[in-house]
């Protein structure tokens, strides 16, 4: 029970507590060089280098590389490096979305069965949903995407004016699907990262507009990452609606059949037209079979979910009328794991420019080499880089492992993928120093002096 | 099927698609001002304003305030404004993490039961876990914390080198408990988001030590925040180990009863001590009674886990040692109602100043007054801020709502929170303008120049 003095006493004690310094002070971490030799990334956990079960280029290099770790089927332990990489496809994702108005919001994973009853979903889905029980024995599922909650939260606000529209609210969070067969590594788990983006709208004309900047977003944002893709018609599946589309990334591993018009700018998935059609429907052009990874899907949904969920707003006269909606899904892991199988040459990753977990790795002379000298030089290349250029700061490996031949790292780095890899080689001991500067996603190799290397990686983007 | 010139083909349809405006191009948007009108943050979802089962403060305030929205008993959906506090708090804790030497990670939600019945948690932790079966009926838990798994992890890699330790991996990830009672809000929900550590070490002398230096960075990460609170001896309960402590937040409200000895640095949760136990074990000191807010819990385990899934390190001879290990867990969504809790008043929310999901607020005048005219010189206030003090740039709101008064936006911005509140008041249109700064967090009031604003901004903290 506590008494009435008891925030003054607590209050009083607090500063007993202070002067008895219960209250830890540390000093603020000095700046540090990022170890290669401290990195988690653990390339010692396949036993066989290139076990048969894996089929997918990305699903084996991620594995070799320590990015991924398999936990139980289709369900992964996402590692240090390949962590960094999705937060920063995150922010490229939230950059695009919020540049278009867009909110970002966070919904439960465990969705009420009832919800989805509303629907008919819980029916409709069937084994891919992962259902379960609570204490209480009521039921849920591992929401695979969220339109029910969403619109019921819509629904639940009094007095929603028009003004607010239009509204665009998106989350990036995990998601569940039981798949039949989860394989592939990344490319269709169990459990995944997805960007879900649900938007209401004044009228079908408003939501069509809608529809299409969001789609331009999905264009910038896979141009921004340097992927080529295709925006094809498809078919709406179990989340329904009257228009939609894929963003496809073409690949000959890819499970979706695509037809691509050589003459106008049609595409579509094949599940959408006529077997055997080979006419472009828009201008009878002839269409070419095609393969892609799907990545994004986009729906126009009308009123299918908000009539349901009465989700309405009020119009400037006051009248409540149901509002239009779209959704909209970008796969966050699925998009990590397609660029990765679609840039990597056989043996060595090759990530997105803009998302490669770290850009930089400088690599030190070997240990009782003749040009062991040279160590301090790219030490201190590391650091004038790190004072130089701020957003660099955190994305610069230093590859202590001296007792490795260059040679050894360099295969290291080939394999793991780092857009610029800087050595210390013979020339470092030049005057001036010249380093030797591997730019990985082109190809060439460059010999530069300290300004030559400060001056190409102020060039480097961001996000 | 895929001819053998399927990629040549493709490419040159690319070429095509891009003359022909497949791929499409949008303008890069603008810097926009944002308006209170436009963020999504439905201040009218609950019927009664008070509703007899809110009995917390910050649940109420949450609710009222269009922060949060229940979707299921103890699943919310966290909305815009909310996600940009919780966005800033994981930030700070990310950089705290990380300047130990935490690297990130992210671990399935779905966990087997086949690892968690090696670990005799299975049957241990009882209702409390949320338990389902896949489509081929094996069974998985949803992780409330993740021994197992990462124990599993450490387990497999081949030659794990002494050198590599101490190693801290972290996630900040969902987390799902079925609680008995869900209630209070964020304070105890079924799905909540949590920071939980993992540490492990070659010796238990090291272990001590990293121990002490993430007790030490949770001590950091809530100074910053500036909230009081006691690290407390604490119970193991069912995670285990020899060694356990809770940081608490002292509040009336908290559900854990507290011992605080007002001689020396004990302090103890009451389930720690023998009942009535009313002298300091350490210094025979008087113990006061308290209550707190657990946000924090951490445990040395030692070998418990580590034992149990043969996860050895290899030392300097060569041979396997069990590795020793450390978990510490950190609340983040009920650190954010908790320091609402403690900081806030009867009718308005009070945020941390570092993590406020926005710091200011630009009131212009109203419509039709005699001051109207200083609406420009607000809104080229709002542009030369965010201009001047990039950080701040996303982090500033105008209440463009001219249709209300000043006053009645003031109540708003009052309930809401925001450390500092522009209004283009009266002295608004003196030569020079003045404006008001309402500093929420200390109550002040200033009256400030242009230039005195950007002075005073331009100490906000930001992370």
């Amino acid at each position: 029970m506590l008494q009435k003095g008891w925030k003054d006493s607590l209050l009083s004690l607090y500063a007993q507590s202070r002067r008895n310094s219960r209250f830890h002070h540390c000093p603020s971490d000095k700046t540090k060089r990022l170890l290669q030799s401290q990195i988690f990334q653990p390339t010692n956990l396949l036993e066989d280098n290139r076990p048969s079960w894996l089929t997918y280029k990305s699903q084996q290099l991620m594995l070799q590389a320590g990015l991924i770790h398999p936990s139980s089927p289709g369900c992964y332990s996402y590692l240090p490096v390949m962590v960094r990489a999705m937060e920063k496809l995150i922010r490229l994702i939230d950059k695009e979305m919020q540049g278009l108005g867009g909110q970002k919001i966070n919904m439960p994973s465990l969705c009420s069965a009832t919800l989805w009853k509303k629907s008919e979903r819980w029916d409709l889905v069937g084994k891919e949903l992962f259902r379960l029980r609570d204490r209480l024995s009521k039921e849920y599922c591992l929401g695979p995407t969220h339109e029910e909650v969403i619109t019921d939260l819509i629904a639940s606000q009094h007095n929603f004016s028009y003004k607010k529209l239009p509204l665009l609210l998106y989350q990036i969070t995990r998601k569940f699907r039981d798949e039949p067969s989860p394989r592939y590594g990344l490319l269709r788990s169990r459990e995944f990262y997805m960007k879900d983006m649900y938007t209401f709208d004044v009228s079908e004309e408003a939501a069509r507009h809608t529809y299409r900047t969001v789609c331009d977003a999905y264009c910038r944002v896979l141009s921004r990452l340097g992927l080529q893709f295709l925006k094809v018609q498809a078919s709406a599946g179990n989340i329904g609606g009257q228009m939609s589309h894929e963003f496809q990334l073409p690949a000959e591993i890819g499970e979706d059949e695509l037809l691509v018009c050589s003459s106008c700018e049609f595409s579509a998935n094949v599940e959408t037209v006529q077997p055997d059609q080979n006419r472009c429907p828009a201008c009878q052009g002839e269409l070419t079979k095609s393969k892609g990874i799907e990545i994004g899907h986009t729906f126009y949904l009308g009123t299918k979910y908000s009539s349901t969920f009465n989700a309405v707003y009020f119009n400037a006269q006051l009248e409540p009328v149901v509002v239009e909606m779209g959704c909209y899904g970008l796969g966050v892991t699925r998009m990590l794991a397609a660029a990765i199988e679609i840039l990597s040459t056989a043996d060595g990753i090759r990530w997105p420019e803009l998302i490669a977990p770290y850009q930089v790795l400088l690599i030190p002379p070997k240990q009782g080499s003749k040009e062991e000298g040279a160590t301090a030089l790219i030490e201190a290349l590391y650091d004038d880089i790190s004072k130089a250029i701020p957003q660099l700061k955190d994305d610069m490996v230093l590859d202590d492992r001296s007792y490795f031949t260059i040679g050894k790292r360099l295969n290291y780095a080939n394999q793991l993928g780092y857009p610029y890899v800087i050595i210390a080689g013979k020339r470092a001991l030049d005057t001036p120093s010249q380093f030797e500067v591997q730019c990985q996603n082109t190809g060439e190799t460059l010999f530069l002096s300290k300004e030559g290397v400060m001056g190409l990686l102020n060039e480097v983007p961001a996000v």
